[in-house]
């Protein structure tokens, strides 16, 4: 009964998952059994990206068809340009993914063919939110292919319009690693539920997508970086942090559902957080930051979460802050396709139960007599 | 411990909701209270609506306003036209809804306006659809506006581009009724889940949308059809489905996750197929049905469920099976609506656990090395 008054399915067990494990004792964020520390240290995101989707990691000639067949399927089909380009400039750039998924869908059904519509998904979110972004915001169609073979390159590509500079593609590769998987999550868990009636690819994504977006989830990057935003010094956030906090306000970035003391990925990004802070010159806001960390520790116990100091990689390397949570779509796609393929592997339909606190059953009454 | 293991959530209590009861003894399936059988017989679609999104039943004067207000927010924008321009013809209608809805999204945002969102795609559902189907079918682009007051009149005008018999349109409401609402189902709770991160509704009844395209849920009443039409007879029905039977095949359109016995909606619309057979003559196809009906109970003690007889209804009604499921949608897209307001008012972010049954930790190994 605690468990159940706890609500939100907290400390209930759904099902099972082979693909993470998170917030072991001891254990950290394991992707099928490999560190978080040692995949965003020592692998490409492509190589973490093959193991969640193929379940090990590749060898060289695999790494190399997989990246030769993700490169090579960037190009939008010319109907989905046209959709894109309805769009309007003001839609939030989650919305242009969920819609563009969804449309995707529709011209490249899905049939038997469940790996190819991933790789198809993860070529082709980038130039999806950049074709509109670059069409909307400077009248230009853009081409979505570009001579980057990793997936960080290509997306520093499509938004600067040129090759990017070696640390900044890496520090997006390092993010795009810790973003690609994460257990039951709201999204992950949403897409299990769309596979679960059979239901298709598209549909799982579209609906993860979805769910990603809210602030209580994916979108909390986003609202990271607005509170950074909003303080000139770091002595300016202390202050004014402690009044959010006596005023109730709820800070975004910080805690997690299932981890307790810290979030394993939050140092990883940090670290790149503070080098990129320095070559753009931006010391003052990884202060700021710094100060709202702290702060957050000393006065509520909480920890920053991955979402924090990402948003100031993602700041750094040019994104507007409506993009973050765009990013964390591209790569967590592989950790979604991952959850589905799973599901379908042993298959139950997921329904719930609901307790029943409405009225007890009254009479009818015709409209006339209302 | 034997909940856990029964899988998918089952016997597990998600949540409370004050909008449906379903399958408790002695009360078979209320909507706010009232029983299905009344609201079916003796109220509209448009009542049942009401009640489900404003929590009570409308006076003749709100009812008045309501209906007024959703004829008057049929019109599609023109960027929206577009969209469903570039959905090909052999896409399946289900997704030309989810991509339908999710463009919406994008260009009339939710804003604090939730209850215009609802209304919005409670009055343009119908003209997605068949603006997409002519113009792919007929290259002919509709109006989305009729003189029908009913949506289950304007469902059928736009279909057959003219008047409706009453017989029908009333025949269609009660199957509207019917589907509107079911409590913690698959597609609901999929958009409980997407709405717990504070997403938009539009992102909610989207990811709603994906999860009904399924078999295991609202693609059941396709699946119906589909079995129904094998059978020149019933005596071939007969003898074929214990073939099926004995081969395991899964049979759509019987049983139920939450009903044990019998599914109280089944009766209601089973007096409709059986008086639009009679009307459209195809008695053959309905004494086809019953037949089914009698096997299924006799090996199988297994009930039909909604989906099987609504099949009969609508194909009477001239409806392609592939746009049962988008039927099921424009019903059921007052119960999502109301589950997403209930979310809202009491939130908290769904996120439930897994049991990790992956590989231990494994020591990380360079690429080269593999």
């Amino acid at each position: 009964m605690a468990e159940k008054k706890a609500g939100g399915l907290a400390g209930i067990v759904a099902g099972e998952t082979a693909i993470a494990t998170v917030g072991k004792a001891g254990l950290g964020l394991n992707y099928r059994g490999y560190s978080i520390y040692d995949l965003a240290e020592r692998a490409s995101f492509e190589e973490v990206a093959y193991l969640l989707i193929y379940s090990d990691l590749p060898t060289e000639a695999e790494l190399d068809e997989f990246q030769a067949r993700i490169t090579s399927k960037r190009e939008l089909p010319k109907s989905l340009l046209l959709v894109l380009e309805q769009i309007p400039a003001d839609a939030h750039p989650m919305d242009v993914l969920r819609t563009g998924c969804s449309a995707l869908g529709t011209l490249e059904q899905e049939n038997n063919n469940q790996y190819d519509v991933v790789e198809r998904l993860l070529a082709t979110f980038p130039g999806m939110l950049f074709y509109w972004h670059h069409y909307q915001q400077h009248h230009k169609k853009i081409k979505t292919q570009t001579a980057e073979t990793s997936l960080a390159g290509h997306i520093l590509y499509l938004l600067h319009g040129k090759a990017p500079e070696e640390d900044m593609r890496r520090a997006v590769d390092v993010s795009l690693t810790l973003y690609a998987e994460h257990e039951f999550n709201a999204s992950t868990f949403t897409g299990r539920i769309v596979a679960s009636t059979l239901s298709d690819m598209y549909s799982a994504v579209t609906a993860a997508i979805g769910a990603l977006r809210g602030p209580l989830h994916g979108g909390a990057n986003e609202k990271a970086m607005e509170l950074i935003e909003k303080f000139k010094t770091p002595a300016e956030a202390e202050k004014k942090l402690k009044d959010m906090l006596s005023n109730k306000e709820k800070i975004m970035g910080f805690g997690h559902r299932v981890y307790r003391e810290s979030d394993p990925r939050s140092n990883i990004i940090k670290t790149w957080a503070k080098k990129l802070a320095e070559k753009t010159q931006k010391e003052n806001l990884y202060s700021v930051a710094e100060c709202i960390e702290k702060v957050m520790w000393d006065e509520k116990h909480l920890f920053p979460n991955l979402d924090f100091y990402s948003a100031i990689v993602y700041h750094c390397c040019g994104f507007p802050t409506s993009m973050f949570t765009p990013l964390f779509v591209m790569s967590r796609i592989t950790g979604w396709a991952a959850h589905v393929v799973e599901q379908r592997e042993n298959n139950k339909l997921i329904r719930p139960g609901a307790d029943y606190v409405g009225p007890e059953q009254k009479d009818y009454v015709e409209i006339q007599s209302r």
